[in-house]
């Protein structure tokens, strides 16, 4: 007989999928429905609701994209960009870079403007590109780059974009839910995120968000929409208001109740509360992988308290220390990627994986492994700063 | 607070999402662990192993795409069809219709062949389009028709495709563990299929197998797929073998575990024992349904098993008779699609669904619904027609 899986239960701290609350993993074993079942489809209403307040948005066309955070920007772009378009891509990371795949693919011209990796967009820099490009139609950039951890003033950067009549596409895969991130207020136009990040739930889905001015920007296409999936002109009919819902794909219901779920967690606890717990347990364990000697690759002013990348030691060997991390503690942090593969580990406090046990766990077991592969104890000095900066 | 969302027990009789088998909803709700862990590679291979039997192929490349049934089909065509390229798009139903749409936003030429609603794809036409098409590349066409419940000789039509130097993509959505597909031995070079059909797994998914002729395709396009999400040069690096995964992106892990569970499923049942269920419970809803007065929209010998289409009778309110199911019996079937909306019903008995309680219920709630709508009741004679096919 083929046998069943079952995976062990790891502590997530790495860069996503994050640890998930057991009552999202139990909302989503609840019993499939049809995807035009009208309890589902006042179901698809207050998730939208929870989203807009996720977001912060009055934004109508708020909703979940049935795949994953990669879908989300796919669907940024394809809906909002033309043949022929140029658009200001900000890089400071590995993501950016996908930004500009997604820009080539739709027949446009991406115009790169290059950051330092593990610093935040330099909003002169867009300005700068913006003059030199009056033919740009949109300006791209990420909110909270996943594979350095560094944060961009999102309001400074829609605020040029728009001054030069372009749209603004946001990534905010690893922003959502775990700080500050206002899409009204800030002047998105087009935002998409990740289910597996801050909202602690599991991969698959990609909330989405777009302003007035993006949808009469899709609805004036003048070419089709190049991904039938992703078209939201298609999609709208599903997830738009009234009881009346055009098919369009059959919607992925489990993963939905376990989005609406992790979206409840989030307003009940309240927005601002979630943002105050990520920094507070990010100044725990920051203080705990200094003590151990690991210094942050992102100044501290342009720091996510969700993703701490840091720089490996040198001569510590980078896949035995996560290898040791797994296999003696079932505990998961984040190897570098791109350019920092090899060179930073990424320890993600995200959502339900944003707690004192993990960030202590964290601390001792990196402090007992590195000490084992060779790099020197702190013999026990960590965990006294960790516990320290909880005011212990 | 806001509350959580609880949804009721329903029987799902439509076109899908069927009954989810409970052993599978409780795959969904064990511990997330990351797209990465060695242990979930482990489980990829397995995975790969049970689609390639699911789908009856040796194909290197057979793997769940990250999204539901429709970005399955946008796989197979932004993969395969470049600009400037023909394709004969076979059309009976809906579903021809969206693979129309797929070609020619990929920049292609769409011919389309076409057939009556609720019968099968006229091999003869196949081959006439593509004599008078000798520049065609690809032939499009579907297995099963979700829209009308027909399905097409896949041997015969790849044969046709083949002599013409096409390679053959083949909707399988709602065959695939439902009905005799043999990949291999039929010649199919795409093929796309869903979880939520005749898997009994929870929508979301897209399973999808390629042919080596269809994977040298792809690796010597002159264009660069557009579509980065579904770029399969990028996700055969993820999917690929061997212990070194590429991060393409985050992969949808419970959405997996599901899936995972329901081919185990289906390995241990035996796929031809499920194909000998579909056919004998059918026999039993088909001859209770006839009792009913309902007739089918397919002739005999074109018609599925798992998705049975039949004639909504003169005078009866359609959107009335399935919300009294929906409410009263908590069962739902579904409306017609496209042309036949409110002129057919579209009853599912896929996987877990296919089961004789839910043959029974269906007969009886159906029975007196009808007549408490004002057709005439069956006085029993349904349900002894429905006993009786069983041998009771």
């Amino acid at each position: 007989m083929t046998s069943s899986f079952h995976p062990p239960q790891r502590t997530l701290m790495g860069p996503g999928p994050s640890d998930v609350n057991p009552r999202i993993l139990e909302a989503m074993s609840r019993p499939t429905i049809g995807h035009l079942d009208p309890l589902f489809v006042q179901m698809m209403d207050e998730m939208k609701e929870l989203l807009q307040y996720a977001f912060q948005t009055q934004n109508e066309l708020t909703i979940p994209v049935s795949a994953p955070g990669s879908a989300g920007m796919e669907t940024c772009f394809v809906n909002l960009v033309e043949p022929g378009d140029t658009v200001i891509v900000c890089q400071n990371g590995v993501f950016g870079g996908r930004m500009k795949e997604n820009v080539e693919r739709c027949g446009a011209t991406a115009v790169m403007v290059e950051d330092e990796w593990g610093r935040a967009c330099d909003p002169q820099k867009l300005e700068d590109a913006l003059k030199a490009h009056p033919e740009a139609t949109t300006v791209a950039f990420v909110h909270a780059e996943t594979s350095t951890g560094a944060t961009t003033d999102v309001k400074t950067m829609c605020k040029i974009a728009h001054h030069h009549d372009c749209l603004a596409i946001v990534d905010a895969v690893t922003s959502l839910g775990g700080t500050e991130l206002r899409v009204d207020e800030w002047g998105v136009d087009a935002i998409y995120s990740g289910t597996q990040k801050c909202l602690s739930c599991t991969p698959g889905l990609s909330p989405v968000s777009f302003s007035a001015a993006a949808v009469e920007r899709i609805r004036n296409r003048k070419t089709r929409v190049q991904s039938w999936f992703l078209d939201l002109n298609l999609v709208m009919g599903y997830w738009g208001s009234g009881t009346k819902r055009a098919y369009h794909h059959t919607a992925p219901i489990n993963a939905l109740y376990a989005l609406h779920e992790a979206l409840v967690l989030l307003k009940n606890e309240g927005l601002e509360h979630a943002w105050a717990r990520h920094a507070s347990h990010h100044r725990a364990l920051k203080a705990g992988l200094e003590a151990l000697g690991l210094r942050f690759v992102v100044p501290e002013a342009e720091r996510l308290p969700q993703l701490n990348a840091v720089t490996i030691p040198d001569g510590v060997d980078d896949a035995a220390v996560r290898g040791l991390l797994l296999n003696d503690y079932n505990l998961e942090i984040g190897a570098g990627l791109g350019v920092m593969a090899g060179k930073v580990w990424r320890i993600g406090l995200m959502g339900y994986a944003c707690r004192k046990d993990n960030v202590l766990k964290c601390v001792s077991a990196l402090d007992e492994v590195l000490n084992r592969v060779g790099a020197s104890g702190t013999q026990g000095r960590a965990m006294a700063a960790t516990l320290a900066a909880y005011g212990d």
